[in-house]
């Protein structure tokens, strides 16, 4: 086998043999084709695309090149969920320890982020004490006391795809929909889940910008989980304007909580909700999850995994040292709120990082104090920025520009778009 | 500027702006574009095209990342051929010196032969002695005193094309008419010819298969050397059979030394004189070169030109250990003898080389002694390979299988296809 006729044969339209794709997974993780070879390829099959049995089978290389983790230990069905990434998507925070509540064992491996969108350990850190990285022992541990974890996922878990998405991620080969739903998939099966239920996120602050891409992503990753025993349903979820009304890292836990405790801001609230029913109905559990909040369960889960994380559920969250306060120029009904514009500004404030070596700041972000149907008056707040550094501001403000609009038509996507089972 | 911003404007199908190309070829000279983000963006350049605009500069920044050669101490105009490579190519061997017997001065930097294709150096080091390596003094040297030089080009000539280049050819991106267009006019204009002439073969021997894709390359091509005040004509010649009889490298010089002489095979000779009318033409000379190859002035300047070079041009010239005959399985008429079966079959004997570094044999190729068109015996000779390891021969005479066909009905390109000016 050679890397030249592989990328040739993607290169010209053609479909990639099962041995085509075993060989050049394996090849890459050994090293024996070299990046640029593998950025060639990834151009031909982000450009050319790959069938769904070339997703499937190269889905399964990338599997094959590390562990499969295995729960069967635990007296309860494993679920998970995955969220494409989005602006303020804290969601995997309050809906972890919600599903544990009600029955189900959560083992989530989760992402820092990257660019404008947020990453759930990059929030998780801001708790005092708090550490993503377990042995896989200590996720099991963790699990045992309390039903869910969130950590990082162990350098054995396909490091084809670690190697691949990090080549990725410099040659512009990341928005291939066949590339994005292996990655995912590769890991979610990898991590030995028994139920998975993925949130697609559509809209400006999301990689996928419409809603058809969106579908085709969902119904390709959903076929991937089928193919490999997993209960696999999708949602389609909007992410033209920000989830929630916190962006960044410990103003996102600190709204994660108030839903635990019963409150928090009905999108969130909604979502988390939805959520969570189609995780513990792929699990085949039937619990509603509402009560699991009202009655404190979920909260209780939360600062058990917190704790077994070593992280202190009561300590105070970092707060920034400048604040700026962005207020409405005119007063009507608030029609857009941007979600790009302000994952981007959150960003630049110091909540996400440039380049994957750069630390984030955990007090940085933004607060918004109207969302899009709200009616505001002239001169009232709309946005709080957060940052440690003055100096960030004038760049994080720029990318507000033409980010917000009162007055104007409303088009919105609804909360849930679409449901691919 | 970054990489990645460049290579998703033409991943998505954008036209480079001439400042996004000349910091990409410098970049990447430099080192501040990797390996990785180069091939990613000649797999997009090779799947998305260039404008004619792009290509223009694409070109001028490879010339421009080294060194320009200028020939105006000569008092003869300068001119140059060059071909797109194909199987017994062995022309600029006889062309240069009967060119340069005519008046011109004739400053030939060539390449080596990589895959099926030969390489003119290759050819030539089978003359005992003789140096592919000058320095740019000593190539003014022989061109004074021959009036032409065929030597490899230095390092300092378009440094970014010979990085790319070596890139392109393992990362499955060598056939895109953009990139081989910049590459071959980068190095003709930074040579400082004054005129140039273009033989883009078309055929199963040659890199582009079809005469329409040469005629792009072709206009591409032309196009390019305009921009650069440049005197360019381009012939589309046939590239489906071998170019005349003999496929290697001493037995090409033999048969080029043959030409000289007054003699080869006719469809050597014709090509030879209608690319030296046209390079003739080009610097503005008159001169009919059929007088420079009967009165035996052309085979002066090539005795003068070799011994110029450290080559003994009266050396007898290596001879292959083993010969092995393929004859005629049936009487008929020879319509078919393919390019690139030929060419596959005298590499694979040891005349060409898989990578870079691997020498080659100077005495390996195929002597053909029937060409299409020809009335042949069954049992007559029609192939003779010749090698120094007989292991390689059961190789060879697979790719020759189905290469050579009687009786059938021809369908040959004519030697000279087209002409574009």
């Amino acid at each position: 086998m050679d890397a030249i006729d592989v990328i040739r044969a993607k290169r010209d339209g053609g479909t990639l043999t099962p041995e085509q794709i075993d060989w050049a997974v394996d090849a890459y993780t050994r090293g024996a084709i070299a990046d640029e070879q593998m950025a060639a390829l990834a151009m031909a099959i982000l450009l050319n695309g790959m069938t769904r049995p070339e997703v499937a089978r190269w889905t399964e290389a990338m599997i094959r090149s590390g562990e499969r983790m295995d729960w069967s230990s635990l007296d309860r069905p494993t679920t998970d969920k995955h969220s494409t990434g989005g602006v303020g998507d804290k969601i995997t925070l309050p809906l972890a320890p919600l599903v544990a509540a009600c029955g189900a064992a959560v083992p989530q491996l989760s992402g820092r982020g990257l660019g404008h969108t947020g990453g759930t350990l990059d929030k998780l850190e801001s708790i005092p004490g708090w550490r993503a990285s377990l042995s896989n022992a200590e996720m099991l541990d963790v699990l045992r006391a309390a039903g869910a974890v969130i950590c990082a996922a162990g350098s054995g878990l396909a490091p084809a795809d670690r190697k691949l998405y990090a080549l990725r991620d410099v040659t512009g080969t990341v928005e291939s929909i066949p590339l994005i739903a292996s990655s995912i998939m590769s890991k979610k099966i990898a991590e030995g889940t028994g139920a998975l239920v993925l949130d697609v996120k559509v809209g400006s602050g999301a990689f996928m910008k419409t809603v058809e891409n969106a579908r085709e992503l969902a119904e390709t990753m959903v076929a991937i989980g089928k193919d490999h025993g997993l209960r696999t349903v999708a949602l389609l979820t909007a992410m033209d304007r920000p989830l929630g009304n916190a962006v960044g890292n410990a103003v996102e836990v600190a709204e994660s909580v108030e839903v635990l405790a019963g409150g928090g801001p009905s999108d969130v609230v909604e979502l988390t909700l939805t959520l969570a029913r189609e995780m513990l109905a792929a699990a085949g559990l039937s619990k509603d999850p509402a009560d699991a909040l009202k009655d404190g369960s979920a909260m209780d889960v939360w600062r058990r995994m917190i704790t077994a994380q070593g992280g202190d559920p009561d300590a105070p969250l970092p707060t920034a040292r400048e604040t700026h306060t962005v207020t409405a120029p005119s007063s009507g009904v608030l029609t857009r709120l941007d979600a790009y514009g302000v994952g981007v500004a959150a960003w630049r404030l110091g909540a996400g990082r440039a380049r994957k070596e750069d630390p984030v700041s955990a007090a940085a972000g933004i607060t918004c104090h109207a969302k899009p149907g709200d009616t505001v008056k002239e001169g009232q707040p709309l946005l709080t920025l957060h940052t440690d550094d003055e100096t960030r501001l004038p760049r994080a403000l720029e990318s507000l520009d033409g980010a917000y609009e009162i007055g104007g038509t409303p088009s919105l996507h609804p909360l849930l778009i679409d449901r691919i089972s």
